[in-house]
């Protein structure tokens, strides 16, 4: 069993959770708890991402409410994160491992491969007037909420 | 876009989901609401099932309370479910497709290879009372709660 562990990335609010593991003759299973330290919202809604056919950029966005955790359950997945100030990378390359973006973190994905399959779960419903599409207008409105904060 | 559409598997309760997939250039995404028609419960842990190495049987037991939903999210994995009169078996094989298993459902999965990854979400925290891990002890409780009820 390997413990859970947290590490941050230095971008505002963002966390990396690690998952135990138990791992035995019959195979390996790996668990988390709704709403937790690692999931610090209710999901209201999962999607998947799988099937990529290149190695470029997704995502890219940033939500104004919905929370979003990530755990790439197969293959492997770079992830991104910029808070307007400071941005990070985090490879996900096990189920054992999920990204927290919390609403106002600019949020892209590469390196997808033909096994990577993502899950997200997503505090709200869909609601495309929730993303921010522009990334200068998401520093324009990242900013405008720091300074209103 | 596939529309969702639901089946029966004869079993109590018992029902398999198929959600809508959205294909284009960029990839495949599947997605699905908490809670909703097809995961008719709150989700209050996930659990991942991964790098089994065999093709026997897994699983194997019962919940007296919790509810779950499974999803094999990489490869592909046979589940079985038995409410002590009837069973019935579906194929898992893309991230489109899930089955909802109440409580008092007995429920097996098995041939799983090398990329599979099962998605189990659930209604409770992990609690070992909660298991019925003996099918004949199954059979007696689910008799004697279905001629209660």
């Amino acid at each position: 069993v390997t413990e859970p562990a947290r590490s941050l990335l230095g971008v505002s609010g963002v966390h990396v959770q690690r998952f135990p593991e138990f791992v035995d003759l019959r195979g390996s299973l790996t668990s988390g708890e709704l709403p937790g330290d690692a999931v610090p919202f209710v999901p209201r809604r999962w999607f998947m991402v799988y099937d990529v056919p290149s190695r470029e950029v997704r995502g890219e966005h940033a939500h104004r409410i919905c929370h979003q955790f990530l755990i790439c359950v197969s293959g492997q997945i770079m992830v991104a994160v910029d808070d307007g100030h400071h941005r990070g990378e985090v490879l996900l390359d096990t189920p054992t491992l999920g990204v927290y973006l919390p609403p106002m973190v600019w949020g892209s994905q590469f390196r997808y491969d033909q096994e990577s399959v993502l899950l997200v779960l997503a505090s709200h419903l869909y609601d495309p007037d929730d993303y921010i599409r522009e990334y200068e207008s998401f520093l324009i409105e990242a900013e405008a909420s720091s300074s209103s904060a």
